[in-house]
């Protein structure tokens, strides 16, 4: 009986310790991330392939960042916020990184490659906005 | 001894029950959520106090949300992610919310007061993005 007893305290001890790590390994806030925000313009004629985007293009591109990429997103357009005013973006990909520089020496050379491949998703040419997460 | 070790299984059992359910607090991915970006136009002679809207404006509009509202979020903008390009946006501010028409309906009487609070931090009409988390 004394065994099982602490057979459970071990357990709950153990349990209890991967509670506090899962808290660790997801923080709350990307705060002091760079995020690299890739905005498509929406505008009449103008298309954009999300699956093509989401299942080809965003792997290809994470894969180049490596391990300075700690996650990236994807988003859709509905619709503006602002009442009779058009859609400003169709889609915006989004890479949260830890350092710009490593980010530019990583893209830099395969630029080319990267924009080689819009064409299989889209006829717009996207707005970048490199920013800092405040919170 | 008995009562000791039930003691510890029910105790167990209840961190387990704890870690499952941070699990689903806090997902690693926003899919499905509706994200509402507010993005303001960096031009030549134009301001913005990061400070205020985040200790003041940002605050004051979750409230207006309530619990439609999972998080929010504030950038600052740093440059074009495209050389020789001007900063496309100098701050953005994120809400995520679970649904579109509640946000609608809470921001609706409370749009003049919200804009009146713009002149405190701006001088530049925001654009409005409503979208999708598709990733």
């Amino acid at each position: 009986m004394e065994f099982r007893f602490f057979l459970s305290v071990i357990l709950l001890t153990a349990s209890l310790s991967a509670f506090s790590q899962q808290k660790k390994s997801e923080p709350a806030t990307d705060k002091g991330l760079i995020k690299v925000s890739v905005m498509y313009p929406f505008s009449e004629g103008k298309t954009f392939n999300v699956d093509y985007y989401e299942t080809k293009h965003m792997p290809m591109v994470a894969g180049i960042l490596g391990s300075n990429l700690v996650k990236y997103t994807i988003e859709k357009g509905v619709a503006s916020g602002i009442p009779n005013q058009p859609l400003p973006f169709m889609a915006v990909g989004t890479f949260y990184i830890k350092s710009l520089s490593e980010y530019q020496s990583a893209i830099t050379p395969k630029r080319d490659e990267i924009r080689a491949d819009f064409a299989n998703y889209t006829n717009v040419i996207p707005v970048i906005l490199v920013s800092e997460v405040v919170r």
